[in-house]
């Protein structure tokens, strides 16, 4: 999407065709730096250090990751190795492991001297295949966005967001926001409640960045507000993202989520979450039971980083020394609490009979 | 409570009776200052600069300021300006308001050469009531810990509140709190999770202070996070304070409190609110249509405070630039969502016939 006038994506070929350039998103909101990936090794940093983030931008990037590593050793010693090296980033990202497989798989039986530009090739269409799923996603959901604004002729319909689900965690368009950016282009009246979404800020630090950059209307609020809102009939539609979702429709997202999804229902608001279709565990009923919760790093909670006045970046201590902390990552959201499911293929009711409506090759 | 290993209130006399020593709250949680008070214009400042805050110690430091005011002007006009610039600092708080008036009305038809000593008498009494209102509240809770205890035999109570409710914010106990330092000396084996409860960290900076000064077993944890506590079976009870409560049990407290009492309600887990029953507003029914909410300056969604690594207190923005915010400063729960109130007369279902179950001379 746009940062200031130019539409970007958050990965692409450089101009020389030698590298692939990043989004510098640890860098973000405050500054706006890209980065060149010239090897495997800064590849794999960038994926490491979080420079990106996000499933579907962790799988393109591991894919150029591929291309890079083959470009320096095409041998097949050199192709197990680049997958290691990258398999080792982040090990719980489906996508990653699910690019890589696809990478190596392909590749595996090309001459080593055909190896690099077809997995280069390959990496972009990975790309190219993230977007249009979005963009299907996007279309799908702007169908209900346009409903809402039938609904108060006029008048903005606003939209509350949890976390991060945009165009930073993907190559372009986002999930949860790939409807926001439709509706925004189609001219309906927008904005959007921003929920700070502690404790990594990727709501304040993130969605607001994106949608402040391509021109959205929209608000950033604490994570406690949202129910208030709702109370006050100051939201129409939450959209969220999922990093799992169950075959019977449960949602693991970013730790908050569900208490958004209670106050939805508590006052009648439609509670949508927008998937890509291979984020679907149809091994998995229940979530809240089988889903396993991240637990990580505490600093993320006691400690809060941002910009001091002077314009350098810092970070601040925010609880007492000796106060314990605790940090799940996730939490998981009943179906029942779930107005829909909005993916590529179309918008599922939050059941088993709903995703096989539009999945009927899973029955 | 304690502060390392000595008991302390929030207020008290100097040593040598000519002035009031307060903790200075702005420093916490990561400095502990006590400041002296010695005049009206030193207690306005320390109320309006919120060195102290809490409705009930800004009554008591309110009654102490009349007091220190007398002792330099004890005329009527000194009574009256020592009111005025008092009720000034915060013009909303209940509590500032029923202190100058109960201290004004006392001293007036005093002769002025006995005010000022009459008026010192008076603001110590204030204290002591306060602290025996918050004894009661935490003797009532003590009971529910107590049964929740029993369900568990020899297994930890996990206790949940918001924001801060605790000593802090009266003379000594707190409201939400009492009933944990309580069941704490009564050596019942409990664990409190303190949300941190942005936007302005009342709960990582103050009750996780408290509690960890006072040596009672907790953890802070993001606001996001009690509803997937709740859900996994990791909370047993909730405590809250409020600001205001309906005559029909709907309870205005810190921005996200309807969200952890939605979750309460849906895993089956009470929630309690804990009250002073002057904060129970009898002229109001339907708290959501009612109680005005406060906005509040944005800055405090946009920026944090805290320590540095190097020991200074800074404040960082962890917003983009450009990015609007809203700052809400409390939500109501609706009475539906709470399981009892638990005043200094006893514990009321939040209903009008609970209510006046214990407080019959408002039939």
């Amino acid at each position: 999407m746009k940062v200031g006038s130019v539409h970007r994506r958050t990965i692409w070929p450089s101009a020389d065709g030698q590298a692939v350039e990043v989004i510098d998103q640890t860098r973000l909101p405050h500054d706006f730096v890209t980065t060149r990936l010239e090897t495997l090794d800064e590849a794999a940093h960038a994926i490491r250090a979080m420079l990106i983030r996000g499933a579907p931008l962790i799988g393109a990037t591991a894919a150029y990751g591929m291309a890079l590593a083959l470009k320096a050793d095409a041998s097949d010693a050199g192709l197990d190795r680049a997958y290691d090296v990258l398999l080792a980033t982040r090990p719980t990202a489906i996508n990653l492991r699910w690019a890589l497989d696809d990478v190596r798989a392909l590749m595996a039986p090309l001459p080593p001297k055909d190896r690099a530009a077809a997995a280069w090739t390959r990496a972009a269409e990975i790309c190219d295949e993230d977007v249009a799923i979005n963009r299907s996603i996007g279309s799908h959901g702007l169908d209900l966005i346009r409903k809402a604004a039938a609904r108060k002729p006029g008048k903005t319909v606003n939209i509350l967001t949890h976390c991060n689900a945009g165009w930073l965690a993907t190559v372009d368009w986002g999930t949860a926001t790939a409807p926001i950016y439709l509706a925004h282009e189609a001219g309906i009246p927008i904005h959007v409640w921003v929920d700070e979404t502690r404790p990594r800020n990727q709501g304040a630090g993130l969605t607001a960045w994106e949608l402040n950059n391509h021109g959205v209307n929209h608000t950033v609020i604490v994570d406690n507000t949202g129910g208030h809102l709702m109370q006050h009939g100051q939201v129409d539609l939450c959209f969220v993202g999922t990093d799992r979702t169950t075959s019977e429709g449960d949602v693991c997202n970013k730790i908050g989520t569900y208490l958004k999804a209670l106050a939805a229902k508590d006052n009648g608001v439609p509670f949508y979450v927008c998937l890509p279709s291979p984020t679907i565990d149809w091994t998995l009923k229940n979530g809240v039971k089988e889903v396993p919760i991240e637990e990580r790093d505490g600093a993320e909670v006691s400690k809060v980083t941002g910009r001091t006045a002077d314009g350098a970046i810092a970070t601040v201590q925010v609880i007492p020394d000796g106060s314990p902390v605790v940090n799940y990552g996730f939490d998981v959201t009943p179906a029942r609490l779930v107005t829909g499911l909005v993916t590529e293929r179309g918008v599922a009711s939050a059941s088993k009979e709903g995703l096989l409506g539009l999945f009927p090759e899973r029955r």
